[in-house]
């Protein structure tokens, strides 16, 4: 099952004036220490707090009436789970979440708000897969996939889409990696409306998954991984995203955790912007000299900001007490 | 010396292209909790982190080429110095900061990567105006004040302009109130392209000198008062801000310093902005409630977003320590 532009411009018809259309932010200071015109695409401002909201509304735009009058349901405590919540109180689609007793209470609470139901399973006796998949049978709901399914990867891709078409044409596009949905539909879009621009994903070091699969063409996946970049941790990339990042993405680079923190402070400080971990990745790769690509315009996908505010302070603390803060020349060493 | 729209338009002019033309955020959230639809213009993200910047760059831009040359002086240790201090870096101006030698730090340090030459003076020993003026004579400068100067106000206008020409007519706008600066530019705007906009001041509970001259008539003034929106301390309205509110302004508030921090903990959650309690004061209003105008469209503006990082996340722990954090509704009674 193929994916193409058709798909995400479908898709971006069907979210037009629900999804909100994200701001694009600039910096004078972000652009002399690239040494290039960048432009951060902010989906920490969609709905739901990051650019999941798009694949889910556009999924559940797709179901029958009567598919989404019976419910759909996703596993997942993260940004999925509450953007297919929100999508479908919209919607007026019964929600499902099967989530870990554990999960933090914020994310519990947040995805109440949207009115899902949330059904918890013990992570150490049971499989969230098994759990999901008796719901699924019992109550007939349709499940929704957080990144390998057709619907959600064009949805995805609508970012890209949208910030090509507000800034004009990108030499270089950013995009963090978890299981590869945001960035497949985004380099999809990027290579039918930007041709020459090359699409790089940015993964955590710590779940580097991802560039192990590109770099060796083989699926690679990685265990319960430590990153701060909760978006991130996903075990492999996907049946449909994997194939899709080996056609259309030019290269894979990873990032430390303790760069992931300090970015994630610079865009705070500087760009005035909340930005989560995961949805610092990309931006990261930038700011810390991972990539270089001086005088070129360069998209940078900033994908989400649910994050706690009080344990980001923490976050900051430690990362900036190891070495007073000083804006990093493009291409110096990474610290860890 | 009276401003009209005419002023400000031509500001509008001058910055173009060189200010940023800041987005505009909603959220269902806010929308919901406020019974209106709200629209936040985000200064936070304007260059030198708050509008201040656009009073700056218009003054100096109706400058002589000699006067540029010789140099530009203004006494603050706050956003009026960051954003002078970048204007006449873009302008090829010399800048000069009068600074209380026991300014943070923080604040240090962003005004001299503009390129600006700090004076420093003891609070304890020396006026600053007396400093300002010995050096304004022997080196020539000319002095840019932070409120109190028509191409100032002018300019600040330029914000109120840009969020009615996007979203349309408002019913009521809400700006802060330090000097006066803002609220007398926006309120000129306002009132020319929405004539039927209510316009609404909202000042600290500590600082609430602008409240009481409005509601007297006659000019009021405060000393050293102690309110986290430090933006909003200064001694009292000035010759020209003063009148202008007067004229155009429809109605003042305050808020207490536990208000500003609780709403400013929501910004940064729900709309993951970064905001400076002084940016916050606006939103404060219309959060907890001290405001309320079902079905309306209010446009909020967002003064700047200058703030310690670290230090926000110790102020948000004590807002929300006293209660656990709860949206409060409309109306509801102001706890301190």
């Amino acid at each position: 099952m193929s994916i193409s532009f058709t798909d995400i411009a479908a898709a971006s018809d069907r979210i037009s004036g629900i999804a909100h259309r994200t701001p694009v932010l600039t910096s004078a200071t972000v652009n002399r220490r690239a040494r290039a015109e960048v432009f951060f695409k902010c989906e920490n401002f969609q709905r739901s707090g990051s650019f999941k909201f798009r694949g889910a509304y556009n999924a559940l735009a797709q179901l029958s009436e009567e598919q989404r009058k019976q419910g759909v349901l996703a596993y997942s405590s993260g940004n999925h789970a509450q953007a297919l919540a929100l999508a479908g109180q919209i919607m007026h689609a019964p929600v499902t979440i099967v989530m870990p007793s554990d999960a933090p209470a914020v994310k519990q609470t947040a995805t109440k708000e949207y009115g899902a139901t949330i059904v918890f399973y013990d992570r150490t006796t049971q499989k969230r897969e098994d759990i999901a998949q008796t719901i699924l049978a019992e109550r007939q709901l349709t499940l929704i996939p957080p990144f390998d399914c057709a619907p959600v990867i064009a949805g995805q891709g609508t970012a890209a889409k949208e910030l090509i078409e507000e800034v004009g044409d990108l030499d270089v596009l950013l995009v963090c990696v978890g299981g590869g949905g945001l960035i497949s539909g985004s380099a999809i879009a990027a290579k039918t409306l930007s041709p020459n621009c090359e699409v790089i994903g940015v993964e955590p070091k710590r779940a580097d998954d991802a560039t192990r699969s590109f770099n060796t063409g083989t699926l690679q996946t990685v265990e319960n991984p430590t990153t701060i970049a909760d978006g991130a941790r996903s075990r492999s990339l996907g049946q449909l995203t994997f194939p899709l990042i080996l056609k259309y993405v030019d290269d894979m680079v990873t990032v430390s955790d303790a760069a992931i923190a300090r970015s994630m402070f610079f865009l705070w400080e500087r760009l005035k912007i909340v930005v989560e971990p995961t949805g610092a990745l990309a931006a990261t790769a930038l700011l810390e000299g991972i990539v270089s690509f001086p005088d070129a315009r360069i998209g940078v996908i900033i994908s989400g900001g649910n994050v706690d505010i009080k344990e980001a302070g923490k976050l900051f603390s430690k990362a900036t007490a190891k070495e007073k803060y000083q804006p990093r020349r493009p291409l110096a060493q990474e610290l860890s």
